[in-house]
């Protein structure tokens, strides 16, 4: 099906025929990424293209064939040495998201190959890479041939995107980013999958985040996305399947690195913050029924709370920071992780319920401290954040501390105090806090 | 209301306004054109921004202001210094177009200042460059200093556009060009309007075309045109009108650079075809009422006719040849024009009726011939070209000659002739030639 080398691509039509609201062949859509790659189809036609879709949307046929050619646009990795299933997660972004910290290492013990590429923060959202980092000596950078030994040897590993991976999409991504055109459901969902299938896996679970601190904002608009990107994963050979999750307020009492990732590595200690562990047995659960480890969503649960209350997950974690380069004794011991010197608590001005926690609001706060990046170059401060310590629902009398701000730079607290204050609203009447879980989308 | 150096501007911003369907203030649509010029703003946001146009419109108040944004990207040429209304005519695009080498100088005649830039060929259209410089010697490449003192000798001068007129215009439409993005009311408007704008006429008026030969293909979109060019050009402070013509025939008899002059310089004997004459006089009739020459259509057909019959309007054409270095006697005596040496004449193959005679068709024919070009950089064959002995209604016996096709290369005939004989359709019934009027629009 693709191009011919030195095949004239009309690109102009092309364009025009997704401005005109045609349905485009698996071969033009190939073509076009093909061009983009080889430089036949220049920036400026596929920002134009990118635009279309955002008007014309693209049939589910259309997104596979457009999937399929991002991720055939660099290496695909092949994990078929490997006989368990293999089965990733992937998160389209919240706050205070250190899920994959805990999930990876408790599904791996229950004998699922996890083979997690993540990425890093940019904006208001935090990073699996910035949050694993904070673990002194740990090393997100492995090489293919590493990433594919070490699933072998330990059945997971952690690891950053390499550069061969779907770079049709890196440069796609780039262009939408400063052209208007990210807000897609069809480019959305090519993007994910393009990268997650160049993976190697055998099934994906997806977390896509509803509300205030998500990219999506509505959940008529989260279900779209969580359909799509079902149903084009599907028809690309693989088992997807996604649950809809309340992103109104931050996941746990953390925001920051180590911050997460000490909360994380509690949840494998059989403690940690309710929600947290509500959504990685949810996800968890989800991933071993893909891979076929578990029949029911009860018996998958039974299996995960058995890793966790009989320390196999915690000694998967540890294998998997020794792997890695990482000071296992950290997940022993989480304490051990540093946070940054400069405090300040902000505390109850006056009695009531909290009634508001704003996710974005404090993702924006915890960037201004440090924890995060304005630009991808930007280095993070992995002691830097905020830890809550209320959530809706909680009661607070005048003067009692609701969280606690952390910075290695004093003069960035107070910035960060005045966002954090305006985030977190008192009122007096007394609201139930969300459930995460909003529903499964599985077809 | 323009932007300040080293003012941000949040290009995706802007976008996705324009996107999202929101109107965009003057300063926002004067910072993109600047920030285009300036490198601010890239050729992929530009295109990206040209689609959501293409998708949301613009209001005519946006229009206008990327009109003079544009205009205002170069020089804009002072005629403050000539006392008389200045008045120039712009063409959509036809096939056998040749008016403004006869509209010219009759309107000129008529004691109203005519500043005529004109463009080349390109595609299946004739140029008024193309076919002017077919008389030897004749230069259209003048300076803007020399235009101006053209202007104040002779009243009249029809030139190229100069590279400093709208530059933002040049560089959006080669961009339009190859991201879809061309077929867009408010985008043609501001394309055509910034460029006439920056000549320092005072009245414009405008030939829109519709049919077959045109670049609107119905009366509906070509009247929205005309509508959108006639109010945007009002709000920028210039009187604009403009008159739909019909364009599913060539005009006069003639398709061709030294053909078409040869038809246009007998309009100024007072012979020539009787739709180009038509054309000619209607199109002139609006000139003279928009500089304020003449009150009435009659009064202003009056002194048309007069211009012509007097010999003035030849006299006036005499002059233009003679001051951009061309041989005024081609003027007295069209036939000395040459035309080029290998010629093939089609012949009816049978009795009937003309039905059709598709300018498309021929246009192509006509640049397969040499009478135009694919590429801009591509030369033009002067003599080349398909003169026609028939036209709509007129009734043709088997073996008489229905068109003769002219090339400097033998070898281009064949497919002229093939493309000519499908052009030309033969029937049983006898229709009427439509007008070329269809109806005027001046507000």
């Amino acid at each position: 099906m693709s191009r011919k080398k030195n095949d004239p691509i009309l690109v102009p039509e092309l364009i025009a025929k997704k401005r005109d609201g045609n349905a485009m062949s698996e071969g033009e859509i190939r073509s076009l990424i093909d061009g983009f790659m080889d430089g036949a189809v220049t920036d400026y036609q596929m920002s134009a293209f990118a635009m279309a879709v955002f008007f014309q949307g693209m049939s589910f046929d259309e997104t596979v064939a457009m999937t399929l050619a991002m991720r055939d646009s660099g290496q695909v990795v092949d994990l078929g040495g490997l006989s368990a299933p293999k089965v990733d997660k992937h998160s389209t972004g919240g706050v205070g998201d250190n899920v994959s910290i805990c999930l990876a290492p408790i599904v791996a013990a229950c004998g699922v190959v996890v083979p997690m590429m993540s990425g890093r923060g940019l904006g208001h959202t935090g990073g699996t890479l910035d949050k694993l980092e904070a673990i002194p000596g740990f090393r997100v950078d492995l090489s293919v041939a590493q990433f594919r030994q070490q699933l072998r040897k330990v059945g997971c590993a952690l690891i950053g995107q390499t550069g061969d991976l779907a770079p049709a999409d890196k440069r796609l991504y780039a262009l939408r980013d400063v052209t208007g055109t990210v807000e897609s459901i069809p480019l959305i969902t090519s993007s994910i999958l393009s990268k997650k299938l160049a993976e190697g896996i055998d099934a994906l679970v997806l977390d896509v985040k509803v509300g205030r601190g998500a990219f999506m904002k509505t959940e008529g608009e989260a279900r779209e996305l969580a359909r799509s990107l079902v149903r084009v994963g599907r028809l690309a050979g693989k088992r997807v399947s996604a649950l809809l999750t309340d992103m109104n307020a931050p996941i746990g009492y953390t925001i920051g690195n180590a911050l997460e990732t000490i909360e994380a590595l509690e949840v494998l200690h059989g403690s940690g913050p309710e929600d947290l562990r509500e959504l990685t047995f949810a996800l968890g659960a989800e991933m071993l029924r893909a891979a076929g480890v578990a029949k029911t969503e009860a018996q998958a649960r039974r299996l995960l709370g058995h890793a966790v209350a009989d320390g196999t997950a915690l000694r998967k974690m540890q294998e998997i920071v020794g792997a890695q380069g990482g000071d296992p004794s950290v997940v022993e011991e989480p304490s051990r992780l540093k946070l940054a010197r400069h405090r300040h608590t902000v505390r109850a001005p006056e009695d009531g319920y909290v009634t508001g926690v704003d996710p974005l609001e404090l993702g924006y706060a915890a960037l201004g401290l440090g924890a995060g990046r304005l630009r991808a170059e930007d280095a993070v401060d992995p002691g830097a954040g905020i830890r809550l310590h209320v959530r809706v629902g909680d009661r607070a009398r005048a003067g009692e501390p609701l969280a606690t701000l952390y910075s290695s730079k004093r003069a960035l607290l107070e910035a960060g105090v005045r966002r954090t204050e305006s985030a977190l609203r008192l009122g007096k009447r007394r609201l139930k806090p969300r459930n995460r879980l909003i529903d499964a989308i599985r077809r």
